[in-house]
This record gives C-alpha cells, structure tokens and sequence, in this order.
C-alpha cells in the first residue's frame, strides 16, 4: 500500500478513550477499508448469521466513532443483497474505558440508525447499538457471542506502565539510551497484554468469527527503532528542557514513563501464533508521514506548519498523562516547546508513523 | 402488600431518563424485589442457561440504577450455590433514553463489578455490563437473547404526548373535567404503546424469560380517578394560577399536555392477554402514601413538610418537561405555588401513588 498523508487532527475532545482514535484522519482509518471489508464479507458468506455482532474496541468519542462501522454495514448489506438474503439483524457494541465519553456517542445513535435506514433503503436492519464499558484486557462480551471485532489505534496501549527495575533517565518510553532491562520490560509488559487481548477475544468470538486490528507499530525488529520512539523521544527532549530551566525536577520526570508499545509486524504474529487461538489471514504494515497535511480538514491553515498539527494530536493523546503525573501547570510550557522540536524535525528528516495491520480468523 | 411509607427522594439529576426512577426511594424499589426474585429462582431452575442475559429498561442515572440488578445476581448465585452449580455469565444490559447520563452509570461499573465478587466470593461470574441507549417502545436487543427483564417506575411514560383533537382546557393531563375525547386519546396511547413494548420484549426474550413491570398506575377503572391524576392536577392548578396572575399565556397552557398514563391491573392484564405473548404470572396493586417521610434519608428535616419533598420529586420529573414549552423561567414561579397546594391537601386528605406491579413468562 502506498504511504499516505496524514495526521491532521479534528480536534481531542478531552476524554481518556484507548485510542484516541476519533484523533486519526479519516483517511487514515479508510487505509484498513479493503482488509476489513474482505474480513467482513468472507465471514458472511462463510457464516450466513441470521444476527451478526460487531465489536469496535477503543471507538473513542468523536467524528470516527461510527465510520467503521458504517462501513461494516454497508459492505455485509451489499453482500446480502447480491446473495438474495434477507438483512440480518445487528449487534454493534462499542467499547472504550469507563471514562469515554458515551453520552456523546449516545445521543448520536438515533441520528446514525435513522441515515443507515435511509443509505441501506427496505429491508436493512434492525441494527442495536450498546455501548461497553470496560479495558479491553479483560473480559468484555458473553461467551462465543460477538462475530466480528474491529480495533484501530488502540492496542498499541498497553494495561499500565510496566514495572520497570532501573530508570529511564531522560526518557519517556524505550529509547536507544534507556537500559536494556527498561526495553525488556515494555516487550514483556505488550506480550502479556496482547497475549490477554487475544485469549479474551477467543473466549467472546463464534468459531470462524474475525478481527482486523490495526496498531500504531514499527517495521524494524528493533524495538527502540525510530518508526515506533521517535515521536516520544522528542517529547522527552521538550520535557528534558523544562528539567534544565528548573521548570521540572528531575526525579519527577525520571518516574514519568508512558503506557505504550508499537509492535513490529513479526511481534504480532508470534504473539497470535502462540496464543494459538486464531490464525492470520493477512498482515502489513503502513507507513504514514507526519508531515502531510490534510488538505480536507476545515482546520488547515498554510501558515501553520506540520509541527502544528503533530504537537496538536500528540497534546490530544498525551496531556491526560502528563497532567496526572506532573500537573495542569507544565501543559503550556512543554507543547510550545514540543511544537518547535517538530517542526524542526520535520523539516530536516523523513519521519513518519508505521500502522500494523493485522487481519485474524478464530480457529475451529 | 401492607401500605408503604414513601415518596422521599434521593434528588434529581437533571437529566432526561425515563423513570427518574433514581428518585424513586429504595424502600419503593425493594417492595418489588420478592416478586422479582421468584422470577428469576423460577427462571433459574427452569432453564438452568450457561449465561444469564438481564436488562433494567429505565436504569436512569443514580443512587437505583445498580439496585435491582444487585438483588437479581444475589438471588441467583444463592440458588446456583444450593443447586451445587457453577456460576452463569452474566450479561446486564442497562437501558435507558439516549440523553441518559450513561457516563456516570459507566464510571461505576468497575467498583460494582468489585463490589459483586467480593460479596459473592468465589466462582462468581464473570458479569458484563452494556448500556443500551433508546425508547424501550422499540427493538432494543438481538432476538431471543434475553432471558429477564426488569422495568421500575418507567412504563407509565408514553412514547409521546397523545393526538389530541379537543383542547383539555385547564389539565394537563386526563382529569375528570377532561372531554371524554382526551381520555380516550390518553387510553389509545397507552394501549398502543403498552402492547408495542410487549411485542418488542416478546421477540427478544428467550422461551421461558421472565419480566416483572413496577408502574405507577390506578386502582379504579376509571381512567380518571384520583389515585392516577391527582398529583397532575395539583400541578396544573399551580400552572392555572400563574395563568390568572399573567405570567403564562392561556394559549400556552392549553398545548401543554404529559405523555404519561396511569394504568390500572386489569388494564394491564387486558393487554397482556391480547397481545399474546405472555403469560401473566402475578400481579398486584400497592398503595404508597405521599406524605410519609423516609426516615433512613440524610435529607430529612423535621421543618420541612411532605409537600416539600413531593414537590421536589415531581420537580425533577416535570421540570423538563416544563422548561421545554414554557422556558426556565417559570420554574421558579410554578414549584413554591405547587408545594403549598401539595402541603394544603396532605395535610387535609388521604393522598397515596398506587404501583401496579406484574409478573410475565413468556409463552412457548
């Protein structure tokens, strides 16, 4: 697949969800179209399920919320149709941690029906929304009940920060210059977190059911390469200069590490193949520059330069965390600071985020 | 049943649900809990299902909305421990309009999950939760995937206001004053709705499921007796006094009608007969007088009369309501006046709510 542009933001909505994912462009989400529709259509015609249940993970609160599903719909409706059946009726589920905004998606919901109805004209539905609280580490639906999952940009989030043996110095997350038992411990904290996800997801998944999952990765096998850390190194590098003007102790930023992993497309398949539950239909891994703009988004403004809209989204993702460990007080010292860094980056260098994209079917 | 002491609430919370069932006080709710916990123990024992499915249709957001559903579990994971069995899965489905607050019910979630295991001890769950967000007069879960369904002070409102083709000049809601047109209007409402929530359920209960109803409703046959309307009457005298005073249009009141009904047993029953679906196991009438004080609330003030506390249940019921036709401004005006008239008749006359409570099994 072709890089792509990218990482214009819509704007944070100041909930923690997973992902973030209402954060990612339009356009970037529509990169996993192709494999979720082929996922999608090949599990109805395998299956003909008289009710299908359709689980999005991390599905955040914002403009992205319902366009995976939607296109979901849309793609099973045209398979039945071309097939002579009558609409199966839906179940969709969206999750996200207890602290997502859902009174947002909720109110949303009948508006979403009543176009669905429209777009798919006589004979669609019923189509159920639920929303579901809840880590997607942990148990979330009913035994072998959900046939489709969906999850974009949320499981590069680990269950917590891992327990780490020395100190990050001058880091954030792993780095080249972090201490080898630091980088163990981020590998082993996403091995056993990726390794629940799949375990509960085979519990909740009929025989045959699918999961596309796309996560912010890397390509390089080496985890401190700089497709996956450079983004956070350099958020480290603004937080290292508050340290030296005074602004924060060093203590209090040598504690400071986030939850966060991007795995290489081989970690992902090793981890299934282990889990053994599922079996991989298709794996890739996309690159996404971060200095295209989105020349769609309402917010473009030639005389801001890509660091804008980078810091802009990162600030979205990351100031929850850093407001809980260092306070409210940092927030406009550091994103000027970071905005700068990027922007000079940008200019200089390729950078670029990876998305893995990982399509699975359970096993019988 | 012996009369209750009631009608103290626990506040509102400003939000559009349907029962504000939250006001309800716990000692209203636990009276239903014997009838509830007949069902699911017959429930339980007939079907012996793997995992249990239980909705709460107008959760509502607050001190309640985990009530009923703790006393659900507890009855069945009693009967399983006696039964020598292992625990069921758990799905509860929360349901509530979507302008709900479902993000505070949510954040909840994790320390009731807490709560229930330890109380349960070992072996118990595990146990899910959903909101699901929509008017119960309609399709809300996948077909036959439920197996109980609880409703608390949430049916007595109609799906709208009824069509009304004679002004109901000076009520606001049927009275025995009303042309016998808006009666009949009122009854057609509350058939139709009734019957469409019966078919909804019935096509979504499992064989075998179970709901038991709490609505508030009448004892008398007559749609207008005063153990239905009252209350509304009382309520509109207030409103007709700020008619007199200038401070609301004539005109405005005339339009101003609730989309709420008062069913009495036999009501209930005819309906459930003709729509077919379901047997009806148990139903009852019980009185609660308005001018008893809860005794257990921490808001209890001896110089406040019943009028205050009835005046502010009714507030937080009506006051959407009131501001979405006549504007915030009168709501100042509107509820010292109804306090008054509130206090004045309790303290002259016997003044009660009479909950209409059924017990349904689903037919094969």
């Amino acid at each position: 697949m072709e890089v792509i542009e990218v990482l214009h933001m819509n704007g944070g909505n100041g909930d923690e969800s997973y992902a973030n994912n209402s954060l990612v462009p339009q356009k970037v989400i529509l990169m996993t179209r192709p494999i979720t529709e082929a996922a999608i259509s090949d599990l109805y015609c395998s299956l003909i399920p008289k009710s299908i249940c359709i689980a999005d993970l991390g599905c955040s609160s914002g403009p992205n919320t319902f366009l995976a599903v939607s296109g979901l719909l849309k793609t099973v409706d045209k398979k039945r149709k071309i097939l002579g059946h009558k609409s199966p009726e839906y179940q969709i589920y969206l999750n996200d941690l207890p602290s997502n905004d859902f009174n947002t998606i909720f109110k949303s919901v009948p508006r979403f029906q009543e176009k669905l109805k429209m777009q798919m004209e006589s004979g669609f539905g019923p189509c159920l929304f639920a929303g579901v609280p809840g880590s997607f580490y942990q148990r979330l639906f009913p035994t072998k009940t959900v046939h489709f999952v969906h999850s974009s940009y949320s499981l590069q989030w680990l269950s917590q920060v891992p327990e780490l043996k020395e100190i990050n110095k001058g880091n954030i997350y792993m780095a080249s210059s972090s201490p080898s038992s630091v980088i163990r411990a981020y590998v082993k904290q996403f091995e056993k977190d990726f390794s629940t996800f799949l375990s509960c997801r085979a519990e909740e998944l009929v025989t045959g059911g699918r999961m596309v999952l796309t996560i912010l990765g890397r390509k390089s096998e080496d985890p401190c390469s700089k497709d996956g850390c450079y983004i956070w190194e350099l958020l480290a590098l603004a937080l290292n200069g508050l340290v030296s003007e005074g602004l924060i102790e060093e203590e209090k930023l040598d504690s400071f590490n986030i939850p966060h992993y991007n795995p290489s497309p081989a970690e992902v398949r090793n981890l299934v193949e282990m889990e053994g539950s599922f079996m991989v239909d298709h794996l890739e891994a996309t690159e996404i520059h971060w200095n295209a703009y989105d020349s769609d988004s309402l917010e473009f403004d030639k005389f801001k330069d890509g660091g804008y809209y980078v810091a802009k989204c990162m600030r979205a993702v990351a100031e929850p965390l850093l407001v809980s460990h260092f306070g409210e007080g940092i927030i406009e010292e550091v994103f000027p600071r970071y905005r700068k860094i990027l922007s000079d980056r940008m200019s200089k260098e390729k950078t670029q985020f990876i998305s893995v994209i990982v399509s699975l079917a359970k096993r019988a």
